[in-house]
This record gives C-alpha cells, sequence and structure tokens, in this order.
C-alpha cells in the first residue's frame, strides 16, 4: 500500500484540474475543499463548454444533488469525454433511491458513462447495489445490513470502484474492501461534506490514478483534518468546525496523515 | 402560549424534511441553518424531481430571490402537490415590488398555491398588502408606516400567516400579532439571513404545525442565537459573526431560548 | 488623484445596488463582500427580470464562471439595459481562453455592450489583449511577458478600463497605467477572490464614476484588508482567512487604507 503522505505529496505536486458538473447548493464549499487539499477546481455545466474543459481535466466529478434536464445532458457529453480522454468519472449519486428521477439519472450515467469511482452516503450505495437502504431527501436513513457487502456487490455489479462513507467509511473494488475509521461526528453537521470530499477523491484519482488505494487517501485525508479541527477544542459547532476544517485540510501534514490513518 | 424551548425540542426530535425551491446566492447558508436548528433540508428544483421529493417532506419554503421560467414552474409544481398532501409551504418573497417579474410570480404562487406562511421582509410585506413600502434589489428600504397593520392586513387578505422580520419582528394571522425583539444587529450585514430565518420557519412548521406560535418561534430561534453569538465579544464583522451564528443556533439550550425570549 | 479613503467614503455612503448576473461557484461570497465594502448587491438573470432592475442599479457586473445559453442572453440584454441607463458594466471574463464558449461569450459581450471595466486575472486579460497567456480551467497559469503591456493595449483596443488582477495588480485606461502592490498570499487560496474584487469594483465604480481611480480604489481596498486580515497572526489557512478577510473588509478604516496603500 502507498503511504498516505505520498499520495498527498502528488496532489499538492501536481495540482490536478478537477471539472466538476455539481450542485450548487454544496459547490463552493466543493471549489475550496478542492484547493485546499492541493487541487485546481472548475465547474462548468453548459453543453457547449464541457467537452473542451473536460479534456484539459485530471478527473470528472458528476454530483446529482441539484440535477435538472439541462445538466444532466451535460453531465452525459462530459462523461463520453472524459471515457475518450481517459480522464477518470467520480459519480456521487446524491438522493438517489429518493425519487424516481435521481434514481434513473444514476442508473442513466453509469449506463451511458464508464464511471471509475461511484461515492455515495451507506443508503444510496445500498440502494444501488440492491440491498436495501434508506434515503430521505438527501440524507442516508439507513444502509444495507452489511455495508461492506453492498460496497463490494456494487463495485462488481458495475466494475467500477465503489465508496459508501458515514461513520464509518468502505471502499472497494469488488476483490479488496478498505475500511476507514477516521472522522468527527461534526461532519455529518455540515451540508455537503460528502460532496466535498467526492471532489477531493477526484483530485487524488487525478493525481494518482484510479486505484482503492487512491481513492481511499481522498476520503482519509479529509477525515483525518475533521479530527485535528477539533482537536484544539476550539470547535464550538458546525460554524466553526467548517472554518477550521478547510484550514486543517490544507495544513494537513504527510507524517500526521500517516500517523493518524485508521484504516483496515 | 407554548414555550419557545418545547417547539425547538420538537424540531430536534422530528428532524423535519424541508424542502427548498430557493436562490443560488443563499442556498447553502439557508441548508447548513436548517441543519443547525435540527431539520434535514433538501433542494431540489426540477420539474421532474419536486412532486416525489414534496411528498416525502414536513415543509416546502419557496423563495424567489433568483427566479427563472424553470423554477417559477417547478415552485407551482410543488405548491400544488404539498397542497394535495397538507405539507405546509411557506413563501419568502424575495425583492417583490422591485421589478414586475417578482411581483407577478408572487402574486401568482399566491393565487395558484395555498400558501401557509408568507414571511418576507417590511418593505416586501407592505407591497404585498398593497400598503406601500420600498424595495431596493432584494433589501427592504421602507415598510408601511405601520407594519404591523400591513401585517394584519395581508393576513386577512390572504387567509395566511404572514411574518415581516427587520429591526423588530411582527408575526400575524389577522387576528392575533405578536411582535419580536430579539435580535443583532449583524444579522442584516450578511446576505440571506432573511432567507436562512425562513427555512427555520419551515423546520418550525414542519415540526410544529402552522400557527403563529410556530413561526414566531422559528424567527426568535435565531434571533436569541444571534444575542448569544455576539455576546462573548468575539464578533469582529460579518465573517465571524456569520460562523458563531451557526454555532449559536446549533447550541441553543431551551432554557436560554425561554429567558431570552422578548416577544409581546 | 482622489484618496482611496474618499472613494471608500462615498461607497459606504452612498450604499450603491450593484446587480449581479454571475456565476452559482462563489456568488455567495460576491454578495456578503459587496455589503462588507458598502454596497447593496442583488443577484437576478432571468431574461424577464434583469433589464428593470439594472434600471434601479448604480453598476452591472457580468461574470462569466459558469455561464450558459439563457444566463448568456440575459447578460446581453442587461448589459444593453445598463448602456440605454449610463449605468457602468463591469466585465470579469472568467476562464476566457480555456475553452472556445468563453472566449466566443467574452467577444460577443465586447462587441454588443459597451462595457466600462474589464477585470481578469493575468492569464485572462493578456489572452484577450492577443499577448500569449493561458488559462486553465479558471485559473491564470501565465500572463503576458509584460503584464502592463497587456493591459494599456487591451484598454486601447477596447476603449475601456482593464485591470489585471494578481500577485500584482495592473489597472490601465491605455494612457495611465497604475501598478498596486498590496494583497496577501492568501487571496489565491480561496476560490473566488477575483470574483470578489469585481463586485467590489462594481461598488466603487457605481458609487465614484468610472476611473482608473475608482477601478484601483475597489482592487486596494480588498487586497488592503487582506493584510489586516492576516496581520494579528490568527489566520491559519483558507478557512480562517475567509472568515476574516470579510471582517476586514468591513471594518477598514480610511486612514488606514490611505496609510497601507501601495500603488504607482
Amino acid at each position: 500500500m502507498i503511504p498516505l503522505s505520498e499520495m498527498m505529496s502528488k496532489v499538492r505536486g501536481k495540482c490536478p484540474l478537477v471539472h466538476f458538473i455539481t450542485n450548487y447548493v454544496t459547490v463552493n464549499d466543493c471549489a475550496n475543499m478542492c484547493i485546499c487539499c492541493g487541487g485546481s477546481p472548475v465547474m462548468t455545466d453548459a453543453a457547449k463548454d464541457v467537452e473542451p474543459m473536460v479534456g484539459l481535466a485530471s478527473a470528472l466529478v458528476l454530483n446529482i444533488g441539484t440535477l435538472n434536464d439541462r445538466t444532466i445532458e451535460s453531465m452525459l457529453i462530459a462523461g463520453k469525454e472524459a471515457n475518450r480522454r481517459d480522464v477518470p468519472v467520480i459519480l456521487d449519486p446524491v438522493g438517489v433511491g429518493a425519487t424516481p428521477y435521481r434514481t434513473e439519472t444514476a442508473e442513466r450515467i453509469l449506463k451511458e458513462v464508464k464511471v471509475s469511482v461511484i461515492k455515495g452516503n451507506h443508503g444510496e450505495i445500498s440502494v444501488l447495489a440492491g440491498l436495501g437502504g434508506e434515503v430521505r431527501g438527501v440524507d442516508s436513513v439507513s444502509g444495507a445490513e452489511d455495508i461492506a457487502v453492498a460496497v463490494k456487490s456494487l463495485a462488481q455489479q458495475t466494475g467500477t470502484i465503489v465508496a459508501a462513507t458515514g461513520p464509518v467509511d468502505y471502499v472497494s473494488d469488488g476483490k479488496t474492501t478498505v475500511v476507514l475509521k477516521n472522522g468527527s461526528k461534526f461532519m455529518a453537521t455540515v451540508s455537503g461534506t460528502g460532496c466535498m470530499v467526492s471532489g477531493v477523491v477526484g483530485a487524488y484519482v487525478g493525481a494518482n490514478g484510479v486505484s482503492v488505494d487512491s481513492v481511499a487517501a481522498g476520503i482519509s485525508a479529509v477525515n483525518i483534518a475533521s479530527e485535528i479541527a477539533v482537536s484544539d477544542g476550539k470547535v464550538f459547532g458546525p460554524g466553526s468546525f467548517r472554518t477550521k476544517l478547510f484550514d486543517a485540510v490544507y495544513n494537513l501534514k504527510g507524517e500526521d496523515a500517516d500517523r493518524l490513518l485508521r484504516r483496515e
């Protein structure tokens, strides 16, 4: 396994351009988190603009948090162009299972685009795996009984790397499944931490190639930073946590990341 | 009158799903403030997605801050479905009176959808009541001479509960009018505090039912938290205020809320 | 040259309404920064809404960060109405040169609308001037060999005031070119500081008229505030910097601004 610190160094050294087609709720935090981890974000969703832009990018992040017919079209155009150019595609199937439109869109993207990584919460991944799970709005209510099974099953069904984030995170390529145990309870109190993590995964995959390790590294980088953010006792709630999370991701040192990593 | 602390407990206990169709300027703050007060926000505005989503929700918040023909259509679809399912609808008529498009849209929503609560600033409510008032951009320049009269009049005209927020807040159902006197002057220095309050009202109405008390409780929860946010002398401007406001709403204790409430 | 402090006072005294048609990534920060500097922001981009709104405004800011066919149409409608009403138009050509769609849109706006100020990063301004420059995504990779030449040349070609921001800022009307040397390295770590500066320039131009001095004043106000923000040693990264930047712009004193200004 490549040390997390090495993956971090690659992201910071290469500063991968990450092209997001994402929701308008958490888009600013996604951009700033991408910068903090060492990447360079660009958000554009016009059908006429996405093809040339994705050609410049090291990764494409598709997030269906606030989808509509216009941006779905752009996601498909961008995804297909990413495939032609071997740019890895990360899909964050926000709210899949909550409404038919979301479920159909996630399935359509998975059918028409070769996705490299699917990253959702426990409910979303369980729904996509066909193993139960409940999503209310965009939040996970319950995952499969055994979320490790769901992650592995979806990875095998789709031929992608699948990550389910939550209190504990699971990443699988269908053969190997790693379990990540870092994180702060405050992560769940800020809207869009899941979206931000997907963007960071984009940067890690863009700089380090697609693998269980690179996906896990992106997730762990944010989660370890969240522990550091709260460690000095000056986080009093979601507001101060968010501010300090950006600082902590930006300042995360390789040696601390390696030392604090809890991965099985 | 039900104590504010009881209303707060209900919100935190039920974690009502609040469906927002709202502007893209303050949408992230609306989501985070909704989480901080105890609710669960979901933002979606595609015509194909809003009907099933509002069916899952405890309240629907329609905010016309950055309206366009596509999202107005979605607001009407969602509003009518909310009516069919007895989901309360909160309308925040941002900028009504500033342009014909905004005025016509607010009137159209009020005509086609049974709105439970109208929450605007002094200028917007006065304009809607037909009692003068001036709105410049999306900010209130002047309200009716007697804003209490405007609130009561609009409540009677529309059969809704009407709230006008500003340095002093008024809430009326056409019979009873309550006056709320909490708040910090910093509330006016952050874009979208009005939008955030509308979302919190959605959570309060969703968890406690529609009443003058539940609407007033949502407004007071944020305003009291804004006083706590500035009380330790560590707010230096709009940036630090915003951070601490999220923390304060999240940490607000029922006993403090009841003790600090200034309501007539 | 009018002192910066006088320009600041005019902005705070007049509270100019600044109409933004801008990207959804940094829109909230643009709104809040506009308030912090003393202006009043309004964001609206519906074709039916922009004409009456721009008629109320003191400046119109067009930012192509997340453009699409619908909003480009609205930018052209708003821009032409601004011209009819002598409302100054500020163009922020985000990402021009990165994709054909962005380049064509910037050129189309410059052809169909009389723009008063073009404000971009070094790469964008160099591209528009036809003097090289490279833009990756929305970030400047390299500017013209001599950015002062590019700024002056573009000003002469277009008959506008041109500002190129970066570690050092240049503002020119084609005859006089001023060089601005304030700023903090943290400005580059937050998404959209360039967009925020464009909005502040809108407020300064709206309150003080269009001139090299008023454009330079808007840029310097934010840059000097960024130095004050980091001066107490309590900025630890992009998160805390952003919070303190809003506070610092809001609290900036005229005498400090004049004293700290580094302009050639």
